[in-house]
This record gives C-alpha cells, sequence and structure tokens, in this order.
C-alpha cells in the first residue's frame, strides 16, 4: 500500500488480528475509509468501551461485565454440574442448545507441551478451587476431540479421580446426518468404540 | 454471546465488515478482550486517525494523506499514459510489478446495471476532466476480465473513440505457469482470439 503511513499503519493492525492476511487486511483497511469518519469514530468507540467494561468471571472464568458472569449469577442453573470447555466460544456453542442446565468452567486453552502450554497455563487451580466445598457432582470434560482436547480431558480425569466427583466427557462419533462411508477412520473407529444399547 | 452486552456490541460490529461471517466476528471480539487495554485504545486511536487523515487524490481518486497522491505527484511518473482500475487495490497489484510507470485513475466500482451501478456512480466525469488537456496519449484499460469489468471496458472504449486517444486493454489468456487443459473453456477461447505473432 503505497497510498499512505496512515493507511499502512491501518492495514499492518489489522494483519496481526487472527485469521486475518495480507489481503483481508487491506480490504478491511480499505473498507474504513470509505466509511463516514464519524462511523469510524464510533466504532473505535465501541470496542474501547466493551474492552474497558469486561474482565473474568471471579468463578467460571468465562468473560463478564461484573463480578460474576450472568450464567455463574442465574439462581436457576444447577450449580452441581460444571461442564470444562477449553474457550468462551464452546460456552456460546453449547448455550444454544438450550439443553444444558448446570454451570460452566472456561479452561482459557488446552494443553499443547509442543507450544509450552502446560498445566499451570490453564484456569486448572480455579476449577480445582470450586470442587473443594463438595457441592458439585458432576464434571463434564468438553473439550473437543483433538489430540490437545484429549489430552487435557485426560490429564483433568486422571486430577479429579481421586476426589471421587462423577466425570463424563462429551460422546464423538459420527456426526448426525452424515454418511458412514464418508466418515474419517478416526472418527467411524470412535463411533464403533463407544457403541451405545439400544 | 451471553455473557455482555458490551461483547454483543463489538461482535455486532465486526459482523458488518467484509468478509466477517458470524464465526470470525466472534474470534475477532475475544481476540480484542483478551488483549491489554492499552493495546486496544491503540488499535482504535491507529484506526480513527488513518481515517481523519485520508482523503480521495484530487486527480486519480485513489486514496491519499494530502491534495495529490504520491504517485499523481511524483513528477518521474509519465503523465501521458493513465492507467484506469476499478479498485486502490489494483493500483498495489500493478504497483508491485514495478513496471508501468504513468500515472492511474480509480473508477472506485464496476459498471453493473443488477446492482444498479451506472456511469454516473463510477469516477467516470473525473477521468473524462483528465484527457480535456490534450496531454493523455495512451489510456490502459485494467479493469478485471469479468463480466462487469468487460462491460465497464467496453463502456469506455466507446467513451473514448471520439477523442482520438489509443485505448488498450489488459492481455486475457492462460496464466503464467498454467496447464493448458486446466484452464476453463472461456479463458481458453480468449487465449486462442488473442494469440500473438512469435
Amino acid at each position: 500500500m503505497i497510498f499512505s503511513k496512515a493507511l499502512a499503519a491501518i492495514v499492518a493492525e489489522f494483519e496481526k488480528l487472527p485469521g486475518i492476511g495480507p489481503k483481508s487486511a487491506q480490504r478491511l483497511a480499505l473498507h474504513f475509509l470509505r466509511r463516514p469518519e464519524e462511523e469510524v469514530r464510533r466504532f473505535a468507540e465501541t470496542l474501547v468501551e466493551a474492552r474497558s467494561k469486561i474482565r473474568f468471571c471471579r468463578q467460571c472464568q468465562a468473560f463478564s461485565e461484573s463480578d460474576l458472569c450472568m450464567i455463574c449469577a442465574d439462581p436457576s442453573r444447577n450449580p452441581a454440574q460444571i461442564c470444562v470447555v477449553a474457550d468462551v466460544r464452546d460456552v456460546s456453542a453449547l448455550e444454544r442448545l438450550n439443553e444444558y442446565k448446570g454451570l460452566y468452567h472456561v479452561l482459557h486453552g488446552l494443553l499443547s507441551p509442543m507450544d509450552g502450554v502446560g498445566p499451570g497455563d490453564l484456569k486448572i487451580r480455579e476449577l480445582m478451587a470450586r470442587l473443594e466445598g463438595g457441592a458439585v457432582e458432576e464434571v463434564i470434560l468438553a473439550t473437543s476431540p483433538t489430540v490437545e482436547g484429549d489430552a487435557t480431558a485426560l490429564y483433568l480425569a486422571q486430577v479429579l479421580k481421586p476426589l471421587g466427583i462423577r466425570t463424563t466427557r462429551l460422546a464423538q462419533g459420527i456426526a448426525v446426518g452424515a454418511e458412514l462411508d464418508y466418515a474419517d477412520q478416526a472418527t467411524l473407529l470412535s463411533a464403533f468404540q463407544y457403541r451405545r444399547e439400544m
């Protein structure tokens, strides 16, 4: 971008964002230049305001505007169940189901020795603290069935075992509506191993 | 996103951006929440500052921080050649070649009757004004070889004809390094029709 230093500066800022390559960064930068100045200012203010308002929920570690997030503060949720997820996006995905009525715990990552992420880098200590009272009856390990997700679930299952709390994991198998002969081998193997009685 | 109104507000802002769907908007919003407050503020300021500095170049209609853009203001560029493009991104692409030494003219769009974009919506009047002095010897129509790009080039060629200025169009054909039998029919037909002497 040879037009201006200011333009080059915002392209560089957009390139730093996750999932935004050089082409997208350029497209976003040009988009903002085409919008009215007032609209760009409003966008910037919304962003800064949101960042200044939001913190971690003291209990589940999800994002929240107050000390406790909306889910943790909801008295109709069942405090005896904790669903452990890697990321706040997973909370959104599960909440959309309108099925689960317990609480959550966000790890903010997954174990990944290759990337230098160990148990100390995740919100595991905070999870253990929540289990101390003895009121929790089930911990649902809802990490993705990936190498890191499986490793994290396995690690947590071992750590939780001495506490005698029921520990479950989301089912793995063929996606609903998918064709059996298009499923990859690992998925098919999981589906076979975890087959259930009818 | 059930965590907070402030979060929902920035997700909604990101979803308005071009090429950003609900998933990417969520990812971007969460990215900013994870960054230090000071960094988010700096990002917002860079954006607002760039927008307030940048305007259209009086001559070529590209983005510029001053009255004339860096290319139009460069005395080493040849003012007898004007390369007409749809978008400022095309100027960047052509400048990277380090081949063309003339000036540009940015139309800011392409003719598209289906979307209600007619000649009056493009910077065609500004182009015609630049040709009035009689100093321009060649107009290179560098719109993409798409339906809209071809239609715009054809329209401009007709408008320019009475002026007696040499009007050229970028070559269409098989991409360099591409296999002939993988080229689509339209490209192969173009390559055949516009074959040149060796």
